[in-house]
């Protein structure tokens, strides 16, 4: 679909988009928080995932548990409005800069998928390494917003 | 190595750090300026990697293209200080919040990977889709600092 990749020199310092897709035809995409910088999310894209996120400036992923183009915030209503789109040095990952005003980007029901830290220095055990929770309040009530839908947390 | 995962709750609402590694062994990374919180690069760890960046507090990836951990820095200088590390709600993603001072975190010689932005919008052409170049001085030579070194880069 996109531009054929056939030089090094090109995928890296040229204009084009030539993105890489991998063994599954997709793409590893981070959105942030346009305006705290925070990672809201990191999930993953096909072609035309990425051609409708460029087209509708509204992110699309592909949803590897339920197989499918992935309108985020199509069920939960929190749409990401997407600022800016970036592609890094060889062309296989992506970077959404997003508006989610005051919503959430994680099934969870927290503001960010990121909300636990691991602490760092020396590991005592790593069976029991304990994290710590940054975000305290869920901004919605999962059970409510997805009843029957599957949990897309595979183990 | 890990605490095992066998139960969704727990890898989502619990305090454990039960990362997924895929069918490689390898989790995503991504690294985020700790000051301006723009994204520098998109990597990935296996398992030992991100014990080492727990207890070294400097980040260490795995290097996909030659099979082998990689303390970032090593060959450049520009060693990514770690602030923080988070993982996210179904732990199968890593967020470094890094400090690289003046430095880059781009093998092409750039600050960011993420130099390039993707124009929003209908698309005209996809095989033809220009982008615009968003940092425009290399922080440094990468043929002078990695002489010998083979470029990382696929097609």
């Amino acid at each position: 679909m996109f531009k054929r990749r056939d030089n090094i020199k090109e995928v890296e310092e040229g204009k084009y988009l030539e993105p890489k897709f991998d063994e599954n035809g997709l793409i590893p995409v981070v959105a942030t928080d346009f305006k705290t910088g925070d990672i809201l999310m990191h999930g993953y894209m096909n072609g035309e995932a990425l051609k409708k996120t460029i087209e509708t400036k509204e992110a699309h992923y592909w949803s590897r548990s339920r197989k499918k183009i992935w309108h985020k915030g199509q069920i939960s209503g929190f749409v990401q409005t997407v600022k800016e789109i970036r592609i890094d040095d060889d062309q296989d990952s992506v970077w959404l800069s997003v508006d989610i005003g005051n919503g959430a980007s994680c099934h969870v029901g927290y503001r960010s998928c990121f909300y636990r830290s691991i602490p760092l220095g020396n590991i005592k055990n790593v069976q029991e390494l304990e994290m710590e929770f940054k975000e305290n309040k869920k901004i919605f009530d999962p059970k409510k917003v997805y009843k029957g839908e599957p949990n897309p947390t595979k183990l």
